[in-house]
């Protein structure tokens, strides 16, 4: 089976226009497919709506109990049953799940992790976030052959009984690999508010069209890519290795899988 | 296919004990089964905190498009991954849904009402609600047979982009009556704070077993049942009429079926 999994960010789905545009493309995509969606400003907005304070650590949201709340709110809820209800009005089958529903995808609670906050070593807890285990591709592919297409919030759960706030690009990448193992041909697409992987980040038409492991070395080692971009890129290796037949990194409103960096 | 559908109010699924019960007597129900849930206050609250009024008519909820985001993200989010979360912890393999998830119940906006509203008669407006066209039986027993135990937030969608408040209610039984139009052998519970229909509204012992078209005329008449409990029993006597094999009314805390009032 051909299927591709598609990653937005928080950011555009909470942009009408942006999210317009994304439903009206994802709905053209053809075959099975899978949306896995972020969270973004939104919870913010609504936790210091409710006089719950927002603390990033590392660019990861802490989520203690009452955040737990809030994110399960608005991932799973408002945000989630918003791009399924859009969706179904242009056709697409969509079923909302969490990582939790039909236990596609569990985590277990992050451990304490020593950290440099402030400039001070800490042993941070990151509260409710799960780190990935395993996705379950067969339940995931099984749902795929009966036409219904997967949202995905970025929420799972540990088996016992409690939800997880979790990375959106882990459970799309551990998606993806989930249905690979079970032999499916899986693209798997980043949308990202550029056009792809920028030789030159002051330039737009710089995109590296393709990335392998031996020029992913070459481009580290002389400068071109660096920051921010080389985890991305390593955990799109990642899914290579793991049987991902394809990661593309590429603009938000071009989903189609055709433009970009392709990373192989 | 023998199916149980179990409707359980929001104040019970709000309260941790009595949810805890409920989550244990839910996992021990055999067979395909599926569990809708109500709302309850919790939207209320989360509503207040939010500096959103909440306003009632007749008993139902007034959903105006900040209201109908807090119901999205408590009934849809909150209240909904968390009974599947601690469903999936008993080793129930829990799946959340709303109407709109895989096209399951849809509904149209309710229109104006001609209602009494403090004396007067006023047309009021509901907002986002939503009436029930349909539920597609076909769908919930094919995840039914895959081995799914849908839990059904109270909203549904009107096929045009938007989800709908929607009475519990009315969605527990058209679940069961679009199932047992394709050929489900459905029981359909209502739980409740009663043990049962009863004879004597001061009396917890005096609950009625049986209900029939011909003793319901009998109680009507003599003036046994009334009030509240009459387009309850009107909504299990319909059910009754289009398939459904059994509608029974009892206790929260006891819905294994085999107590309360029977309506056959």
């Amino acid at each position: 089976m051909n299927i591709t999994v598609i990653k937005v960010g928080g950011a555009i789905v909470e942009d009408e226009k942006q999210l317009r545009q994304l439903i009206d493309d994802f709905a053209e995509i053809e075959g099975p497919k899978i949306l896995v969606h972020g969270g973004g400003r939104r919870a913010t907005k609504v936790a210091a709506q409710l006089g719950i304070e927002s603390r990033m650590v590392g660019g990861r949201r802490i989520t203690d109990a009452d955040m737990l709340d809030v994110v399960t709110m608005v991932y799973g809820g408002l945000v989630n049953k918003h791009l399924v209800a859009m969706l179904q009005a242009k056709g697409v089958n969509a079923i909302g799940l969490t990582g939790a529903d039909m236990d596609i995808i569990r985590s277990h609670k992050r451990p304490l992790k020593r950290m440099e906050v402030d400039g001070k070593e800490e042993m941070v807890d990151f509260g409710f976030v799960g780190d990935v285990d395993r996705a379950d591709g067969k339940t995931l592919m099984q749902l795929l052959r009966q036409g219904a297409v997967p949202v995905i919030a970025p929420l799972t759960h540990d088996g016992q009984g409690n939800i997880l706030n979790t990375n959106a690009d882990t459970m799309a990448a551990e998606t993806a690999c989930g249905m690979a193992a079970e032999g499916g041909n899986v693209t798997l697409i980043y949308s990202f508010e550029k056009r792809g992987v920028l030789a030159n980040p002051d330039d737009d038409n710089s995109v590296i069209p393709v990335i392998t492991h031996r020029s992913f070395e070459e481009y580290k080692a002389d400068g071109t890519i660096s920051g921010g971009m080389l985890p991305k890129i390593e955990n799109a290796l990642n899914a290579i290795d793991r049987g991902v037949a394809k990661v593309v990194i590429t603009l938000a409103t071009a989903i189609d899988g055709n433009s970009g960096t392709i990373i192989i």
